[in-house]
């Protein structure tokens, strides 16, 4: 069984490419949010009761729409809502690339996270665009990517975190092997005010590309390489540790 | 400036602790969100405006409540609101610990990372109980490793994450430089049946700590010291890189 997430809800078209593609030859169950959930980053739901609408389509069923984030998804997928663990969580396909910076705020990344933090494999697959995406390259890709991970497995506490150009299949210049970059949204503020003049403000943005360096995801996502990135979660920045203890605290 | 943050909302006890503290010496203005925001991790507002509600008390300034994320407020604070970019942003004083796994859900620590990412050093600062808190003692460790990370200046994409343990100032056994520990909260969850017959769960959870090894910030905690871990965000997995690359993807 593999479990399918987003955080692009129940109903978008990247993850419904996916669950086509992957249906083909395995057993797919999906546990999405009901609603866009684009940003959330690594969100999880203490304050409301989690609601769960069972989806079935022609007489299957293909899965669940929850009320809350990517990662309440992945939880409650997994302690409750399977009968056994999933043998490997796939998160996406994302409308839009989750490069650089952009990992940490993404919530089809964290899905990815959580998986693996509850001991299951997992990978994140972004397509880099939000025109006239075509989801089909990258569905493929996931597919074999998905094999390769179940044969030889991943290194333990690491996600594999997939982005993928938005070219025909042709024109994909191969895989590389990536870091993360350190290009970032720089944002902006839309301020505005409204007929009962209060001033709200709308979050935009605009990616900045400050990497140059081959070996960083932005860089060869650029260069119409599809990008595999292997990221984990201990936030430590083990080189600093003796640095700050020299402060004397 | 000091900029202070936090997720657990504007009138939390833990920040205006935290405020009196630092406002004996140093101006201080709070950018936090209106309601409680925790477990909110990196998320961002991208689907809604933000409103902002200027607060004045006893005829000064003292910040601005935020209808969004901790993430949210320090970006629309450092973009926005504040003339010039504080020396130094400060997260917490939370309620609760963000120990081992728990730092990835937290909004406290994702404030802390993304004045970093916008390039003001800062800390995120939370204490280790959600029964009878005493934030003194927290308080006054801020502002002292605020003068001490002003004046040493942190390492490049590096930000401090503090937990002190609930304890008296004269129990607090030293200041330990640690790692982020592996421990986590395993969640548990309330099926419940709504009067109209719809299922619903609650996330419910306890710690779970794995982790013996001195040097893993929950076991410092627990022996009463004050942890200070510096973590960044790189999520790369460097090692693994190699190891995906034999994949022959």
């Amino acid at each position: 069984m593999i479990l399918l997430c987003n955080d692009d809800g129940f109903n978008a078209v990247g993850l419904r490419t996916l669950y086509r593609e992957l249906s083909r030859e395995d057993d797919v169950i999906i546990v999405a949010p009901e609603t866009e959930q684009s940003a959330m980053g690594h969100a999880i739901t203490l304050t409301q009761p989690l609601k769960v609408r069972k989806v079935e389509e022609e007489g299957r069923l293909i899965g669940y729409a929850v009320n809350g984030t990517p990662a309440d998804c992945v939880k409650l997928a997994i302690a409750v809502l399977l009968d056994e663990p999933p043998r490997i969580v796939v998160s996406g396909i994302n409308l839009g690339g989750n490069l650089g910076i952009c990992a940490l705020y993404s919530g089809t990344v964290s899905a990815a996270t959580e998986a693996m933090i509850m001991g299951v494999p997992s990978i994140a697959i972004s397509l880099d665009t939000y025109e006239n995406p075509d989801f089909n390259p990258a569905a493929k890709f996931a597919r074999k990517l998905i094999a390769k991970v179940l044969d030889k497995g991943l290194p333990e506490g690491v996600v594999l975190s997939v982005n993928v150009p938005p070219v025909p299949e042709n024109e994909i210049a191969g895989v590389a092997i990536t870091r993360q970059g350190k290009s970032r949204v720089v944002e902006s503020f839309d301020k505005r005010v409204d007929p009962r003049n209060n001033t709200y403000y709308w979050m935009a943005g605009e990616m900045r590309f400050d990497e140059v360096e081959e070996g960083a995801d932005c860089v060869m996502v650029g260069k119409n390489y599809i990008s595999v990135t292997p990221i984990h979660f201990d936030l430590t920045h083990h080189p600093s540790i003796e640095t700050i203890k020299d402060w004397n605290l």
